[in-house]
């Protein structure tokens, strides 16, 4: 049992919908969220830049003593794949668990993936799915889009922007008949509703905040690190950028105000 | 008379605009382009980080012995105003040309401001407008998504998708009847059509490259700095992150391709 916390990190705020996750399914755990606001966006950057990046926020959360390290960045996830090695706690990405669930759900063979342009490049959950079953054919789309619009707000099912942009992205997976897509960006969950209405009900959208939530929850209870506590978990907020418009976005992920319990971090230092 | 270049930045790669107005206007000039595409978009963040980025930039096209710098980028034109005060060579931003442009242009004294979120609110250009004409009404608009939209290549007359985006920010510019808006990103005049086309021929629409590099070639000719040479002046393109990408977008802003004549530099050694 450890009551140490689970820190989690992402290169914006959108790892919050990973968050929002673990404290459905393990509310007694503290978490330390750091969000990189002031590289973001790292999902049309380079490889070593990437890398480099995650290293320093994976140290930043070392340095807050935390039991588990989670890259709920779909980018992160796909580039900097050995960054688990560095770290003395277990480490988690986003893309083992979201494969492995888009993986039980097509029933068809035919997988869709869609994230930010380097995670598409990457090829990550595509080399996944195939380790894990062949003969499943992986379809990619990046949309690069899709993060701006949810910042902005403009994601309600009755947004023509948002629908537009969606089918503009996504007909070539319709195209496909794929049943499943994975949703590899940690933004994307808010524009679930939107592409649900576009793909129709019989495509399944795997949402990787919620898989890598779940295998977090099954590697803690394994390793014997869950936390025993019968108080509700806290949460710490930091980003590297400034405070200001935290609450207004995190608000959209978290889908619950988090007030001004957030601080600034010089992650250069990390 | 100078043959050395004119070095010219942005926090990314839409200052190429400006560059394309430069070589219109001045085309025996060597110019040395830096974008800093591995920080990039600068416009959502906190004005000490846009400073620290702005100085360094400025530096590193002192390195390549230029005689003149330009920012291009409206986000640093309307924030790190100083900037010129640590400069050995005569400095140049967006602001002030523009805003004397856009005074010129109104005929019913309403003016539109429309750019990034950091530039609306620094409100330099409402600021340099009201110091020239006090009578004047600014009305300002920030527009998030236009950057990402021009950078996916949505930016036609006939996609649904800008057309849209750019009803949705400047319908409250329309209602406020003004006759006169200053493109106050180096992004927006690619979507001049689409603009144009939403708020009528009679609305003037001011593109700060141009009226940017009018005003460097004054202050050229002014203090006998311009190259006397005959030949087409050259164009070196530096950027902070990965050289992939660039020719394609660049072919977007500057309208003829530059093949590969592009190279790294590691911005935070400047």
């Amino acid at each position: 049992m450890s009551n140490q916390p689970i820190g989690v990190f992402d290169s914006g705020l959108g790892g919050l919908t990973a968050v929002k996750q673990l404290r459905e399914i393990m509310p007694h755990e503290n978490i330390i969220y750091f969000g990189d606001t002031g590289r973001v966006p790292y999902g049309n950057r380079s490889v070593e830049t990437i890398k480099r990046y995650a290293s320093q926020d994976a140290r930043f959360l070392l340095s807050k003593n935390v039991k588990m390290v989670i890259a709920a960045c779909g980018t992160v996830s796909s580039t900097a794949t050995e960054l688990g090695e560095e770290l003395p706690v277990p480490y988690i990405n986003v893309i083992a668990p979201t494969a492995k669930a888009a993986v039980e759900a097509t029933k068809n063979g035919r997988i869709g993936v869609i994230g930010t342009r380097a995670t598409i490049s990457a090829g990550a959950y595509k080399k996944e799915i195939e380790k894990l079953d062949a003969g499943i054919r992986v379809f990619q789309k990046d949309c690069p889009l899709f993060v701006p619009i949810v910042e902005e707000g403009f994601f309600g099912t009755d947004d023509p922007i948002a629908s537009l942009t969606v089918e503009r992205y996504l007909g070539i997976l319709k195209e496909q008949k794929v049943d499943t897509i994975i949703l590899g960006c940690t933004h994307y969950p808010i524009l679930k509703p939107v592409i649900g209405e576009y793909v129709g009900p019989d495509v399944k959208l795997i949402d990787s905040g919620k898989e890598t939530a779940r295998f977090a929850a099954s590697i803690l209870a394994e390793k014997s690190l869950l936390n025993d506590s019968e108080q509700p978990g806290e949460c710490g907020f930091f980003v590297s950028d400034r405070t200001e418009s935290f609450s207004r976005i995190a608000t959209i992920f978290l889908r619950s105000n988090i007030g001004e319990n957030v601080s600034r971090v010089d992650i250069h230092n990390y």
